[in-house]
C-alpha cells in the first residue's frame, strides 16, 4: 500500500508501506479522504519537530470504509463507512478520572502523536471509530473532525437560539463555528479581512464585517441595541484580536478563545472585570460533539461542497500543502486511494 | 456636623458641614464607623482625580444608625442599626435591563462618584440601606461591604464544599475570600509573601504558602493528587501573579481575577485552552451578597475583631490613610462620631 510521510525539511513524500493487520480491539480502515488542517501545516513547516519525529504519517480529518476488524470487534461490519475521532486517552490521570478524557494529561492525538490517515490502510482502536449514517458522503465525512471542533466550541459557549455571536476570523474553523452557531438559531456577525471569505460567510447567513474598513464594535452595538454580543469566538489568533475580543461581549457575555496562542498575550482583564465576562477555553471535542457533527452533515446543515476547495490524489499531497500555505483556500482533501492521471 | 474631605494634594481635611435633611425616599444615617479601602487610598493619592473632584467626602464601608427618614419611607425606623450598599443604578441601560444592575453602565458608586460616609450625618436613598440584625456590632458592620465583595467573588466562582481554592494575595480582600471559601466548606491554600498576613490566614484554617520560598503549584498539586485547584482567586494584582494564576487550576477549573488591572497584561491563553479553564470577572456585589455578608458576620464566621487593626477618631482620618500606605495593616476604621482625646 501507499502512504504519504512527512520526511522533515518541509517535505511530504509518498511511498510504499506495509499494511498492518488489526489486532484485538482494532479496525483497519480503507481510507477514502483526508483533509489537511492548520496543525498539519505546522508539522510540515517543521514547527512541531520536537513532537513529531520524521518520517511520520500524519492526517486526522478522514473518512473511509471498514476493511478488516480484530477478532473481538463485533460492532463494526466490513464495508461500513466511518470516520475516526482521533483521540486516545490514558483513562487514569486526573482529567480522565474527572470525566474529561479529551483533556487527558497523556493524550495521544492520533495523526500527530501516532500514525495518521494519509495511508491507504489505517489501523486504529475500534473505540475511536464513528460510523456514518446513510446520506453522508465520504467526501463530506472528511469534514466531521473540524466540524466537531466547531460544535465543541459552540457547546462550551452555551450559545442558544436568539443570541448573537461574533466570530473573529473567517478561516475554515471560523466558518464552521458560524455554521454551527446559525444551526443553533443564533445570529452571527463574522469579521474577516479576506473578501472571498466574507462572501462565503454572507452566503451562509452571517452579517459580515471587514475589520479594515468598519468598526466591529459599532456593528455589534448597533445589532444588539448597545448591549454587546452574547458570545465572542476569537478564531483569528493575532495579538490584536485577542486584545479586542473582550470589547464586543455584553455584560456577563462569554468569550471563547479558539485560536491557539503559544505564548502569553495581553488580555483586557479590566474589561473582563468591568462587565463580569466569562472566558472559556475549548480544546478539541468529546464523543457527543463528533456525533453531533455527523448529524449536522446528515441534516444538510453544513455547506460541505462549498467548503471543499479542491481534492487531490495521494501523490499530490505536497501540492495541497503548498496551496494552503500560499492562498486562502478553505479545505483541500487528499483522495487517499486516488492516483495522479 | 463634621465631615472628612479629600481636598487634593494627597490630603484629607476635617471640617464643618451642613447636614442634609432626608427628601422623599431618603434616609439620614448617623454614621458610626467607616472602613478605608484600597479605592480610598487611590483617591487620596490623586490617582482618581479625573473621577473624584476635590473637595469630596468619600467613604463607602460603613455602619450607622437611622437618624431621620423621608416622608414616604416606612420600612426603616429611627434608631435602627444599618449599613449601606453603595451602588445606585439607572435601571434603564442594557446591563440593568438584563438584571445586572450592579454593572449598570451609568453606575454611581456612592462614596466615589457621589458623597460618602466620612461625615457625621449621611443622607442616602432608602433603597440602599441594609438593616443589621441583632448580634452584629457597628464596628463589625463596617466590614460588610468588603465582605460582600468576597462573597460575590466566591459566588461567581461556584465554589462548593469539598473543593480546593487557591487565593493569591493575603490583603484584606484575599483574607475575606479565604474566610468565605472556608465557610463554604472549601479547603483554602493562600499564597502571600508577608509573614504576618500568612499567620493570619493560617489561624483561619488556610494552608499558607510563601511564594518567595515555596512553589505554589507544587503545593497545590500535592494537595489535589496532581489535579490542580478547583478555583483560583488572583487578588495580588501583579503581572507575575496574573500570568501565573492559570497554572494552578485543574482541568475545567475556574479562575477569578479579583484584583484590578487597569492596563492589559499577558495572560496564558494556551493554558486556558489546554485545560479548558473558565476565567470569570467579578465586580462589586449584588444585594444577596450584601445580605449573605451580614449573615456571615451574625453567624460569627468572620474573624472581625482580628481584621480590625485599629480604630481612629474622625479628626485622625489622615493618619489612617498614612498608616495604610506605609504598612501592611488589615482594616483601619474611622470612628466618625469619635473625637480626639
Amino acid at each position: 500500500m501507499r502512504a504519504a510521510r512527512y520526511i522533515g525539511g518541509g517535505r511530504i513524500e509518498v511511498g510504499g508501506a506495509e499494511p498492518q493487520r488489526p489486532g484485538p480491539g482494532e479496525v483497519t480502515i480503507r481510507v477514502a479522504y483526508n483533509g489537511i488542517c492548520g496543525t498539519d501545516l505546522h508539522i510540515v513547516q517543521g514547527h512541531m519537530d520536537a513532537r513529531v519525529a520524521a518520517p511520520a504519517v500524519i492526517g486526522h480529518e478522514m473518512s473511509g470504509v471498514v476493511d478488516a476488524v480484530g477478532d473481538d470487534v463485533d460492532t463494526l461490519e466490513i464495508g461500513r463507512p466511518v470516520t475516526v475521532m482521533p483521540l486516545r486517552w490514558c483513562g487514569e490521570c486526573a482529567s480522565c478520572r474527572a470525566g474529561h478524557q479529551h483533556i487527558c494529561q497523556r493524550l495521544d492525538f492520533v495523526g500527530v502523536d501516532s500514525p495518521g490517515a494519509l495511508q491507504e490502510q489505517w489501523t486504529v482502536p475500534a473505540s475511536l471509530v464513528v460510523p456514518l449514517p446513510e446520506g453522508v458522503s465520504l467526501q463530506h465525512a472528511a469534514l466531521v473532525e473540524p466540524l466537531a471542533v466547531a460544535v465543541h466550541d459552540v457547546r462550551r459557549s452555551r450559545l442558544t437560539a436568539g443570541e448573537t455571536a461574533v466570530v473573529i476570523g473567517g478561516g475554515p474553523i471560523g466558518q464552521l463555528i458560524a455554521v454551527v452557531a446559525r444551526a443553533a438559531g443564533a445570529e452571527v456577525v463574522l469579521a474577516e479581512p479576506d473578501a472571498a471569505r466574507r462572501a462565503f460567510a454572507e452566503q451562509q447567513g452571517a452579517v459580515v464585517v471587514d475589520p479594515a474598513a468598519e468598526d466591529l464594535s459599532a456593528v455589534v452595538a448597533e445589532r444588539t441595541a448597545g448591549a454587546g454580543a452574547d458570545v465572542v469566538f476569537e478564531v483569528a489568533g493575532t495579538r490584536g484580536t485577542a486584545l479586542d475580543a473582550t470589547r464586543h461581549a455584553r455584560t456577563r457575555g462569554r468569550v471563547v478563545f479558539v485560536a491557539i496562542h503559544p505564548e502569553p498575550v495581553p488580555v483586557d482583564l479590566h474589561r473582563i472585570f468591568w462587565r463580569e465576562l466569562e472566558v472559556l477555553g475549548a480544546r478539541v471535542y468529546e464523543r457527543e460533539d463528533f456525533e453531533r457533527a455527523v448529524g449536522l452533515l446528515a441534516e444538510g446543515a453544513v455547506p460541505a461542497d462549498a467548503l471543499i476547495t479542491r481534492v487531490v490524489p495521494l501523490e499530490e499531497t505536497m501540492t495541497a500543502f503548498d496551496a494552503l500555505l500560499s492562498a486562502a483556500a478553505m479545505k483541500i482533501l487528499v483522495d487517499v486511494q486516488g492516483v495522479s492521471r
